[in-house]
Order: C-alpha cells, then structure tokens, then sequence
C-alpha cells in the first residue's frame, strides 16, 4: 500500500489520495466527470438502499423522468433561471457521420435539434411539466414521487465526490393540497435525511434553514443539514426545499379542491447526492486510510489466517471457514479473506486502509487456545478474545464503534461550535480555529454578502433548534434576534 | 376504467392504452423519451433487484462511468462505429445565457466543446479506456463488472418500453485473461439472463447465437434469448456479447500474464433493458388488462372488504387487516384496500386492469361462514373458499399461477415454431401464422438480406441447441447444416 499524505501535511491532498487509493472514486477521461469505483458504489448503494427503504417507508414511490430538458422549459420560473447556475450540457445535434477521410466521425450539420436539449441538472421543470397531466382532483393529491438519476452540472473546478459535473442523486417531488401539507413534508423528508446520515453515517448535523440567498433558486424556504469535517470546513449534507405554488403557477398545475374550486398545487423536493460519500471520508477516516461505521461497511469484520506451513493452512482455513459461518448466521457481514498469494501483512493494511471495522487475524498459537487476535480499526487497538461467544460479542462491539464514532464525531463538531460577539472574534476564531460561529447577524443579504467577501464564510444555516436572544450584528452592531451559524465550506 | 381496444383489433393499440391506461408509462414533452411512471416503475425495480441478486452471486461487482463519451472515443473500434447506430444526442456546449430582451435563454456560442460529448449509447468506449489504468497483470483478472444506467440512442420511430431514444439498462462489461474464460463468462450470463426471464417473468425463452449480420458491433459473437409475442412476433429480451480482444486492442489493454509476457485482455458485455416491461405485457396480457406473473407482481394479493352500513364497514375491515396480517406473516405480497371513497366494483375492475395475481374480497356473509371469495388473475375464475388455512392455499396458488403462465406461454410458443422447408411454405406460414419459421439457410449474408427484403423476416438466432442435419436453404436452394429461427420482430 503506497503511502498517504497525513491530514496534517496537506488536507485536500490527504483525501484525493484516500478517495484513489481506496478505490472509491478516479477521474474520467471526462472532463469533470467521476467513475465510480467498485468499492465507492457498493458504500454508495448501501447509502442509497437504506434511503429508499425510509422514503417507502414514509409512502414515497419512485418513478423516473427524462434525462433532457426542452431549453425552453427553464425559463418558464423566473427565479429557477436566475438563481440556477447556467452552467449545463447542451445537447444541440442528434447524429453523428463519417468524415470525408473515412478515419473519425464528425457532427452532421443537418442533424440539429429545432430546440436544443439541456442533460438535467435538477427536474422541477420537467417533472412539473409532467403533473400538470397527472393532477385534476384534490383525490390525485398528495403526490408523493422520487426518482434516483444522474444530474449534470457543468462546475469547472471538481473534486472527486464533493463537486462533479455529472453525480448520481436522488430528488423527490412532492406536490400538495395545501400549504401546511406542503411544508410538513419539506420537513418530514429533513428529519428521514437528518436520521439517516446520524444514524447510518455516524455524522452529526445541524438541522437549519438557509438565509434568502443561499435559498433552493425557485424555493421559499431551503432547509438543510450541515455537518463539520474535520478540517473545519462545513459541508451540506441534504437539502429539502418549499417550493410554495412557483412552479404549479410556471407550469399551470392546478386541481379542483373539496369545495369544487380551482387551486394551484403546492410543492417541495428533496435530495441528497454521492457528495454524501464526500462527508463520509471527511468525518471519520484518519492518516491510516477509510474508517466506516459498522452499519455502512460492505464487510463489517474481515478474517484473516495466519499460518507457514501446508498442513497448518488447511487446518487454518477450515477453521476461519467455520468462524465466518458462525458469523454470518448472526446476521454480520463478514469476508474471509484466504487468498493464498498474499501475505497477512498485506492484508491487514489493505483492509485497515479500506476502513473494515474489525479485523480478526487466527493463527496456529490461536486454534489451540481457541482465541482470536481482534483489532478496532476506529482505535487500531487489539486484543486477544476467546472464539466461543465471539458472534455475540461482535455484535455487540459493532454497534459500540457505531456509537462511538457519531459520539467522537460530535464532540468534536461541538468544540467547534464558538460563539463570537465581534468582529475581531469573528476573524480571529475562523482563522485559527475554524468550524462553526454562533454569531448574531442583522437580517440583510449585503451583510451576509459583505461578511462572505471579507472572510469567506458563509451563513450555513439558522439552526431550527436556535433560540431567540436579543443581540447586535457581529459586523454592522446593527440589532439582531437570533444566532446563526458561520463557516468555511465545501 | 376506460374501454381497453382489444388485441384482435388492433395489438399495437391494445399494447399503447394498457401500457398508458395501467399507469407502467408514458410519453414525456421531450420526443422519444418516456417518464416511466411508479406502477411502471415498481416493477423494473423488481427486475433490476432480481438481476442484480444474481450477478452479485455469480462474483460481479456494481460501478459507475461517466453519461459521457468523448466523440474520438467511438471512432477508435472501427467496426463498432461502422455497425452502430449514429443517431445519438451530441454536447457541443456547456452554458447557456440570458436572452437579450432577457426573457429566454439562448447556448452562449462562446462555451463550445473544444471536442463533442455523445450522451453514451452503450459504454464499451469509456470503459475499456477506464480498464487501461486497472489492468496490469493477470493478478487483476477477471474483473467482473456490471453498471445500470441510462443510455440514449435517438430513434426516429419510439414505442413505450420498446423503443425511445432514452432508456434504462444494465451493462456488464468483464475483461478476462484468456479466450476460454470469456467465451464462458458469455454464455454464464447468457444462462442468468435466459433462468431470470422464464423463473421470474414466465416467458420461455430461446437460448441462440446471432448471424453476422446480426452480431453487436465489434463483437465476434452476439448471444441472444428470444421471446415469441402474443402476435406471433419474436421479441430480443437480452444480449451476451462476445468481444475477443477488439476492445483491448482498440484501447490498447494489456496484462502480464503468468510467464511474464504481455498480451491482449479478452472481453464480454451483456445486456439487458426497460424492453423487457414490453416482453413482460405482450407475452402474458390480456383485454381486461395487465396479467402479472406472481414473483414478479409488486402486489401479488389484493383484498376488497365488501359492506353497506357502517357497523358492517368496521367488522369487515378489522377481519381483512386480521387476514392480511395473516399473509404478510407468510411472506406474501398483500394489499389492503380500505379506501370508503371507491366502490368495490371500480376496485375490482382497477385490480384486475393493474394485474394483481389473486384478489380476494370479502363480505359480511363471508365473515358469517369464514369464507372469502377469491378470483385468479390468469383465468379470470371464482370461488368462495374458507379464511383458515388461506396463507398456505395462497402461497401454493401463487406458485400454481407462476407455472400456469410459463406453461401458457410455452405451449403457445412451441405451436408457433413451424418447420417450413419451401419458399411458398415460408411466405405463407409467415403471413398466415407467424411465429418462428425453423428454416433451413445457405449461411451467406445475402440470402439473409434478400429474404428481409421480401418478407421483412429477420433470423432470429441459430439455436443452441440445434442440431445438425444436412437440407437445402429456403431461399436458394443452396446446401445447409442447420435450421435457423426466422420471425418477424419486434
């Protein structure tokens, strides 16, 4: 295993290396675009089973709708075209022909669209385009949709997972009868993603809602999670949006209601992407490689024989063979790692740099004492433990590295939570500290944009828990009546 | 529900209104592409689960690659881009920009594609290029690959599921050491695709090798199963390609083998799409609507409490949560319709459109004598049969019906395979029957094409399990070896 740059040395570079040398993600002969690597899509499928699995839950159905968007379809919402960054790929021809010389193909001129085709980089447009058919009645209501896909964003600067032009995401589109329904989903679906990444993902987050400028383009309220890496530097780690009647009102959906009138609909959507991946490697892996929490990791416990000679390899593998079926049988994902052409040493930096949970190595001293050697990768502790009980105590010590790693992982957001009541403050705390600043805030978007200027950080959000508290803005003195949050960010 | 048009009258229109008419798709403002709605779309994910099963157990690994192919890409396997299609959706922009009277949006000529994107056909390209960084020695082989994703091919003449320019698919794509090694890896999946389509979708299957004129561009053998449709039209229902080291050597992908020298990775790609949603309606469908096979169908039983005064609705509703409690316990799909806004005969009839294997419903005498009325999907029978002892009757039946349809199928299937051995028995067998014509063939390309020309039949496969036997071609007249599959297709 080649070395990595330690955190410390250099942090981006840190994780360009962990997110190559992992095999989770490479760069494409694409500008801008990922492949995502076996390993990296089986984390990533686990992330989006278990989120499938809580949109059904809470009566989401999935569905799918075209990769293309007419052009004409994004300016129909005003604040959609304004606000949505311009920067897509613009499909103009549909056929290709060979050039003269017979050698390559070339674009054929003939073959222009009449309208040309944008790749999607969100679907409210052509999703609401799509209801208006769908919605009549207050019966048709609610509308409770999802559709996993690829997007594309056409960003210039990418970082494997955090910014791709192309990413795989899911959004939901939900379309109500009222504006208190509307907004109870938008909140229902911040809870299922808040529970989801502390529960699944082990990352502490802030539930929040953004300022006006750092709204959804085409929302009234952009509520978040954000959460701390460890660098600092906060990321977002889902959105869920009101949409209010803007594109009902764009695309004319509207629906009789009980009482026989004609209303526009009211709408939210929703999504996460494989920048979840993203905050994944940031918040708990170290200089040693990926550390996973227990519920997330393809392989949970990876088992390792140690053994010379021939007659203590067979006798060796028979019995890892029986230890990893006892282990699977108690519902532990578990892989056995026999290959007989590499060295156990090999083996146990491969899998502490793949991020397994725990590693069990079993060598002949072992087989007599019926022990095993188990080793934490969230600690690198080790420890010799008796193989009777070990389903039982794995169990158990999955979910204790589970809960240890949020834990870690929240204290160490939590010190980064400083509370700052000046300017002077204010810059010192974010450049020698960073995270998050509590700071009090007048209200008015030249602020917020004068503050970013100055410093680069940002509002991430008004936290929903935040409580009311008379104070004066941290840059202007101007009067303020809540704290928001502060920071640098992905 | 509105009026199905029957299949006598019109099967291409029957196959339209019940793809529309039973919620599975659509045609979307964007031509040739679909929005697969969420009945549709339940059950895709079904098969994508099933499949997805399957090759995980057969050792495949999911991964993403990029939506994007650089056009010099296609050009680079010189009978890929010869034989395949060059109707394909071309990025040559990045942003768009405001409109000068600002109400539109217009392509900013400025952000032009030094070179063009094709929005992928299928992926051979970009991955056989990926494979050049993965592939160094035989240590890295086999590398067994799957990907789903959207393709787009822009047809000129789309049908729902059938054909449209934007599709979903799943693509393997395996790089293996020797010729042996991928020419078995070709027919294994050939064999997971043919068990998957007759054990979960009931539709018997032939297992063939494709003509030359037939094969996927830049293979050197195309396998293929097909399906026979209730119009006596063959329908392609998945591909396994044979690639040799076309790929390898267009991308120029070598490995160290075991002595140390270097030579070309040999290859496979197979495939399977949405088309099989079509293979799925016309193969088991019927006038009064969809028919699905039980392990496939999202719900396999739906239960319709029948009352008329409210004391009647409370008692009949608690026994059908008791009953449907019952099954789910026994691992049965299970809906319960308590819906007081809708009728029980719209129910019925809603059911019986949407496919739903068995319906049940019950009646405040049903509760008197603990009896329920169950009516079969596939033969559109009845009869009163006691609640005790449901769960085993139906998990039995379920299975029942599953065979039922496969056998339905099949026995329709083998009667229209026809042994034809003159030109005028071909013509007439094709126009009068239809089916597969099992005809002897000279083995010469324009024989083939001459007899499309005239019949606009296509030889579907040279069976696998063919045997030789010495004739003379229908067409020609020329010596044969072997009878091949003719049809017309879909």
């Amino acid at each position: 295993m080649e070395q990595l740059t330690s955190r410390s040395t250099n942090y981006a570079q840190w994780y360009n290396d962990l997110v190559l040398k992992a095999g989770l993600a490479e760069h494409s002969a694409v500008r801008g675009c990922m492949v995502i690597k076996p390993y990296g899509f089986s984390i990533w499928e686990r992330m989006r089973d278990d989120l499938d699995r809580r949109f059904k839950e809470t009566g989401h159905e999935n569905a799918y709708f075209p990769l293309f968007i007419p052009k004409s379809f994004l300016s129909k919402e005003a604040a959609h075209i304004e606000g949505f960054a311009k920067e897509c790929a613009v499909v103009t021809h549909y056929r290709l022909k060979n050039s003269e010389d017979g050698k390559s193909v070339v674009v054929d001129p003939e073959a222009k669209l009449e309208e040309e085709l944008i790749v999607r980089p969100t679907s409210e447009t052509i999703i609401w385009n799509t209801y208006k058919n769908w919605i009549n009645s207050y019966r048709d209501l609610p509308l409770l949709i999802n559709q996993w896909a690829n997007v594309v964003r056409w960003e210039m600067r990418t970082r494997l997972f955090l910014r791709t032009a192309e990413f795989l995401w899911q959004e939901g589109h939900t379309a109500h009868a009222t504006r208190q329904e509307a907004e109870a989903e938008t909140r229902l679906m911040l809870d299922v993603y808040a529970d989801f990444v502390q529960d699944i993902l082990a990352i502490p987050v802030i539930k929040g809602v953004k300022t006006e400028s750092e709204r959804f383009a085409g929302a009234l309220d952009t509520y978040c999670i954000e959460a701390l890496m460890q660098d600092g530097k906060a990321l977002q780690a889902g959105t869920s949006h009101f949409l209010g009647q803007n594109f009902a009102k764009a695309f004319d959906v509207k629906f009789t209601n009980s009482e026989g009138k004609q209303e526009f609909v009211w709408a939210s959507s929703w999504g996460v992407s494989t920048r979840l991946m993203g905050a994944l490697i940031m918040c708990h892996s170290d200089d040693n490689g990926l550390v996973l929490p227990p519920r997330l990791a393809p392989n949970q416990v990876v088992i390792v024989p140690i053994y010379r000679k021939e007659e203590e390899r067979i006798a060796m593998i028979e019995a890892c063979k029986t230890l990893a079926n006892q282990l699977k049988s108690a519902g532990i994902r578990v892989k056995l790692d026999d290959d007989d052409k590499k060295k156990p040493g090999w083996k146990f930096s491969e899998y502490e740099f793949k991020g397994v949970p725990i590693r069990l190595a079993m060598g002949p001293r072992d087989l007599e004492s019926g022990t095993v050697e188990l080793s934490r990768r969230d600690t690198l502790t080790k420890e010799s433990v008796p193989v009777e009980g070990l389903s039982e105590k794995l169990t158990q010590l999955l979910e204790e590295i589970q809960t240890s790693l949020f834990e870690r992982a929240k204290a160490f957001r939590n010190e980064h939570i400083t509370r700052v009541d000046s300017w002077e403050e204010f810059k010192t705390v974010l450049e020698e500290k960073g995270g998050f600043l509590s700071a009090h805030w007048d209200g008015s978007a030249e602020t917020e944009a004068k503050i970013k200027e100055l410093t680069k950080a940002s509002i991430r959000c008004i936290p929903l828990d935040g409580q009311t508290e008379s104070g004066r803005c941290v840059l202007t003195g101007n009067p303020s009546t809540q704290r928001v949050l502060f920071a640098l960010a992905y």
